[in-house]
């Protein structure tokens, strides 16, 4: 069994996702296996079109989300969230849906990114993987 | 030695508690062992009404506070955070509070839940849990 | 082999400074080898001054940051983030400042205090360390 990173993605903010998926897309690179499981306002994040959209954020809060966005663009070599979600998927991670947000915030499985979603599923889901994994994070 | 999961609970964020107790009590069905720290916000939590209350999250902040509560209210299949912790101590979890920000904070052993409470310590008592943990988080 | 913590400092708030520089010095007493890997928000705080100034906070938000240095300051016990570092520091202990948050941020390394870096690296430097480490965390 190779090693495997887990990280549930909880938040939502621009610069914790491009957190999550840069440590994702590391540990792939690094021969690892990933899950992310994808829970509240980081599935909200799913939705379509809610990789480019960014949804209010401590960045936002502050004002300085379009200054970030505007470094990180002009920033050549940092990829959108899109194109790292591309590449998280190429490389085999495996992102799991989380079914208790989906019932508690109403979303429905065709207002999701399916094409990204290996999976949809609960806690033990997330457990299943969490406890072979060497590497295990809440973002 | 069975496995455990380990997780400091820093926030006092509705949504972050429910994660906490979500991922640790999933933890305990699965036949882990699951040790929660709580300091800072969180511990705050811990005084008496504190998990009713719900203290400024980032959500209130957003305006999603309310809403927030109400769907999950209506979601018939979640648990309080009452619920959820009674649940987790049932299971065999085991609650640890930060002595430390009880001291910073001015909190007293009576102004919290003690009912709620296995220990009281200081950070080798969660090293000490963490460093035989499968599953080391931070919430 | 020994024993290895490895946490991302991703955010600049105060608490979650405190509470990552605790469990990072709490483990090294306890004989543990350990990493922070500094990025975003946490890299700020390591320019010059970053420790002691107190960019905006969510403690900041709410109205408590004055009221929480204050009381801080007050608990005798409780040293300063200069003095948690500088510990860090003596007892062994590995800061890895994120290069992509310098360029993104245009933060050179003449901005940082170099004398607490012992390294800068991407995401293989972080993962080399966390694929070894028994307590990982993402603050």
């Amino acid at each position: 069994m190779s090693e495997r990173t887990t990280i549930v993605v909880q938040s939502g903010d621009m610069d914790k996702l491009y957190s999550a998926l840069i440590i994702a897309n590391g540990s792939l690179a690094m021969g690892m296996e990933v899950s992310l499981y994808f829970t509240f306002w980081g599935l909200e994040r799913l939705k379509k079109g809610g990789l480019e959209r960014g949804p209010l954020s401590r960045m936002h809060l502050l004002g300085l989300g379009k200054w970030m966005v505007r470094r990180l663009m002009k920033a050549a070599r940092v990829a959108s969230l899109e194109r790292l979600m591309a590449d998280f998927r190429e490389l085999g991670g495996k992102v799991l849906a989380c079914e208790m947000t989906m019932e508690i915030m109403g979303i429905k499985r065709q207002d999701l990114r399916e094409d990204l979603i290996d999976a949809y599923g609960a806690v033990g889901s997330y457990i299943a993987d969490a406890r072979k994994s060497t590497v295990t994070l809440f973002i």
